[in-house]
C-alpha cells in the first residue's frame, strides 16, 4: 500500500491494524507480502501487522547484480527506521527467517521477541544443491517446469494427499503469474542465500525467541531448528506435526496460534 | 474460591477474569487448581479462566470407594451446568486430558474448542504398570519415597539438569504437604484411570482440537498423541521439544502461547 | 556375466560366491547390478550373491511401451525359476523394494527372508510428484541437469557435507554415462512405479522381514517404513541415523551388517 | 564355567565356541552372564563368545564397600589379560556399555571393534534420580516391589502389550531369585554408575564403533546415543524401532543381526 524509497530503489510495505503490539513479517523466497493476505484480517484483531517485500520480490524494486543477504537485512533496517518500529515482534519464515536472525543478532535492542519458522542457521551443501536446482528450474521461465521442480519438496506428503486440486490450480497460477523478471529476481534471491551462515552470531540474540519447525520439512529439516535452538539462549522449539516447509499454508491454525500466542506469552517469567 | 454441592460432595472451583472467552482447565493427577496459580494473572488478561479440582483432589471432597472416570466426567458436567458455560474452550492435561476427551465426545455442542496436553487415548499395560508403581509408592505415605518413585519419569532430563534446586525443594514440599488423605485420594484417582479407553468415541469429537505433546514425555510419549491426532478429525498436533510430561511447568511460555493462541486461531478457516 | 532369455528380451544377472545361503538383490531405479560391485567381494564371503538388472536397467533389454511393475515382478520370477533359487533371502532397495514386496506377497514359499530398504508401501501423491520431476529432468537427456534435479533429495545433508568431491565427480560421471536410451528406460521405470500400491497384499508376507529406514531419507521417509512394519506381521524395523535414501552407499557398514546379520539371525526363535 | 582370581575376589566367566573371531559381552546392571543363555547357541556358530559377571553380579564375588566404575573396568582388563584376548569385539549394553566405552578409551589397541547398546555418555541428573529410585526399591528386598518400581520403564509399551504373561512370570521369578546379597550388590552397582562421565575420553576411541539405540528406551533415550555418535569418530548409529531399554530381549533378531553383522562388516572400507 506504500513504498519506502532507498538508495537502491523502492521497498513495498503494508500496515494493517493499529494494536499496541507490532508484528513485522519477513517472507520466504517464493512468497510476497500478498501471501499473508488470507490471514491478515484475523491477525490484525490481535496486533498491528507490518508486511514488506524484499528487493527482487513482489512489488519492491528488482535489482541488477548479484548481492548477498546483508542487502536485505539493510532493507529491514530501513523499514524499521522509517516506520520507527520499537519493541516489536519479528517473524521470519525460511529465507525471511535467515534475514530475521541476522537482523536480530545486531539489533536486539529494538526487538521484543523473535519468531523463526522453517529456517536454518546456515546454508549447508545439500541446501545449496537444492537451491542450484531451483535456479536451473527458474532459468526455463516455464511455470510448469518450475512448479514440478520445486513444489514436491516444499509441501508435505499429507498436504499432497489432501489438497491435490489446490496444488493443480497452483501449478496453473505459477504459469500465469511468473514472468522473466520474477524468475530473474528469484534466482538472485537464491544466490544471495548461498552464503548464509549465522552460526557465529546467534549467541548475540538476547530476546525471547520461538523456533517453529515441521516434521515433514524436507528443505530445512528439524535438525536445523534444533541447532538454532541450541545456539539461541532464550529460545523454545515447537514442532508442528504432519506439516511441510510452508507451515503457515499447511497448518495455519497451529502456525498463527503459535505466533499470536507467543506475542502474548513469550518471555514472561513465572515462579512455579 | 467457591464450592458446588453435588450428590457426591463438594467440587471446588475458581473463576478468574471476565473476558468474552472462557477456558475451563482440568488438572493432571498430582495437581490441583492451585497448580495453575503462577499463570492465572497472565491468562486472565486474555480469557476468563475456570479452574476446578476433581473429586479426591485439592479442595474437593475426598470420596470413599473405588470408581472409574465417568464420575469425574460427571463432575465436569456439573460444573459446566452450574456455571452455565457455553461455547467454551476445554483444556485438559494428562489425567485431565483423559476426562476432557470423554467429556468432549459426549458434549461437543457446548464446546468451542478442545486442547489435550500430554495425554493418551487409553491406558496401555505399560502405563498401567507405571500407575501400579505410583500406588505402591503412595501406600508408604512417605513424601520422600513418593517423590523418588514418581518424579524422575515426570520431568525431562533437560529440566533435571537445569532445575536441580527447585526439584530438591519440591521433594521437601511433598513431605510437608501430602498426608494420608491425599495419598488415599491419589490412589483412587490412579485406579480410576486404569480402565480409561476412549478409542471408540474419539471420532465423536467434532470441535477444533489442539493436541500438545512433548518429546521427552516418558509417561504419555508422543506416539499416544499421534494416535489421538489420527482419531480426532479436526485436530492438529504440536510437539514441544526438550520438554517432559509436566509441559506447563517445564515450558510455560510455549505451552500457554499454544493455549491462548489456539483460543484465538483454532478452528478458523482460511482460503489460501 | 550371463543373460536369461525371456519372451520380452534379455535379463542380465550375475552370480558371486557359492555359499549355502543365497541373497538375491533388487536394484533401486537409478542403479544397476554394477552398483553393488564395491561390496560383492565382502558379501560373497558370507553368502552366494545373485544380482540382476530389471528391464530398462543396466545390461537388460530396453523395452518399448509403457508397463507397470508386474512386468518386473515377472522378471524376478523368471530369474528365480531359471536359477532354481529356493529358501533364499530377497533384498530390495527403493524401487527394488517395491518389486520385492510384491514378489514376496505371492511367493513367500520360496523365500527364507525378506529385507526391504528405503522403500514404500505405495506411491503417494508427493512421491508421484517427485517422480514427475525426475521424468522432466530425464527428458532433457542432460546429465548435469538430471543430476541437479534428482540428487539433492537422494543423499543426506551429512553425506553432502562429507563427500562434496565424490558428488562433483558423480555429476561428471552422469554426463558421460547416461545417454538417451538410458533416460528413456529410466522414465519408463518411473512411470511403472506410479501405480505401485501393495497395501492390500502386505499381510500375505509371512517370512521374517527386516525393514531398513534412514532418518534423512526424503524420498521414502521413515513413516513409509513404519507403515510397512505395521502391515507385515513378522517384521522388525531398524533406522540408520544420519543417512539418506541411498543408505547402502551412505552407510555401507551399517547397511550390510544388517543384511548379513539378518540372514543369520532373522526369524530365529529364542525362549527368553 | 570358570573363575578368575583377582586381588578383589573371583570373576566368573564363560567361553563358548572356538571361532576365529571373539566377542566379549558386558552385562547391564540387572543382568548376569546367564541372561545371554538363550542366544549363546546361535551366537557361537558365528564367533567365540566370552561372557563375564561384573563384581557384585551373578557368580562373581560380592564386594563390601562403595566403589566407582574403574573397579569394573579393571575387572574387564583382568579378564582380557588372563584370556589373552586380542583384536576382539567388545559389546556392552547399558551399564556394560558404560564400562565398555571407558575400557575402549584406554585400550583401543587390543580391540577390533566396539558395540555400545542402550547406554549413555554420562549419568545426568534424571538418570541419577532413576537410579536413586532403584536403590530405594532394592532396599525393600521385596521382589514384587522391586519389579514394580523398575520394570515399567525398562520394557517398552509394545513389549508390555505383547508379553504380559512373560512379565507376570518375571515378577514371580524376581521374588524367588533375588535375595539380600543380590540387592546389596545391585545397590553398589547403581551407586558406582552415579559418577559415570566418559565425555572427555570418548574421542580416544579409534576402533570402528556401532551404537545401538531403541526408540522406546526411557532409561537411556536416543539423544544419549546421538551424543555418543557425535563424540566417537568412527561410529555409526542404528535405532531399533518399537523397542525399549532391554533391546536384546525385546528384539533379539534385530539386536544380534546388528552385532554379528557388524563383526563382519564393521570398519570395512569400500570405494564407491
Amino acid at each position: 500500500m506504500a513504498y519506502l524509497e532507498t538508495v537502491r530503489g523502492k521497498i513495498y510495505y503494508e500496515i494493517h491494524g493499529d494494536g499496541a503490539e507490532t508484528l513485522l513479517i519477513l517472507n520466504g523466497i517464493m512468497m510476497s507480502s500478498s501471501s499473508w493476505g488470507p490471514f491478515v484480517e484475523t491477525l490484525k484483531e490481535h496486533t498491528k501487522v507490518v508486511l514488506m517485500d524484499f528487493y527482487d520480490q513482489g512489488k519492491s524494486t528488482y535489482l541488477d547484480g548479484p548481492y548477498d543477504q546483508t542487502l536485505q537485512v539493510e532493507a529491514v533496517k530501513d523499514v524499521v527506521a522509517f516506520l520507527a518500529l520499537k519493541n516489536f515482534t519479528l517473524l521470519g519464515i525460511s529465507y525471511g527467517g535467515e534475514i530475521a536472525m541476522q537482523f536480530a543478532a545486531e539489533n536486539s535492542e529494538c526487538l521484543k521477541q523473535l519468531i523463526l519458522a522453517n529456517t536454518t542457521d546456515y546454508t549447508d551443501l545439500q541446501l545449496k544443491a537444492i537451491g542450484d536446482n531451483w535456479v536451473h528450474a527458474a532459468e526455463t521461465c516455464d511455470g510448469g517446469k518450475f512448479f514440478k521442480a520445486t513444489i514436491p519438496t516444499i509441501y508435505s506428503r499429507a498436504f499432497y494427499e489432501a489438497h491435490k486440486e489446490w496444488l493443480d490450480a497452483r501449478e496453473v497460477m505459477f504459469s500465469n503469474l511468473f514472468k522473466k523478471p520474477w524468475y530473474d529476481g528469484f534466482m538472485r534471491l537464491v544466490v544471495s542465500a548461498e552464503t548464509h551462515d549465522a552460526r557465529e552470531v546467534l549467541n548475540q540474540i538476547s530476546v525471547p525467541t520461538l523456533i517453529i519447525g515441521a516434521d515433514g520439512d524436507l528443505i530445512t529439516p528439524i535438525d536445523r531448528q534444533e541447532s538454532l535452538s541450541k545456539a539461541i539462549k532464550n529460545s523454545e522449539l515447537v514442532v508442528i506435526k504432519d506439516c511441510g516447509h510452508a507451515s503457515m499454508y499447511e497448518k495455519p491454525n497451529a502456525f498463527f496460534a503459535l505466533v499470536i500466542g507467543f506475542m502474548k506469552f513469550g518471555g514472561k517469567t513465572f515462579t512455579i
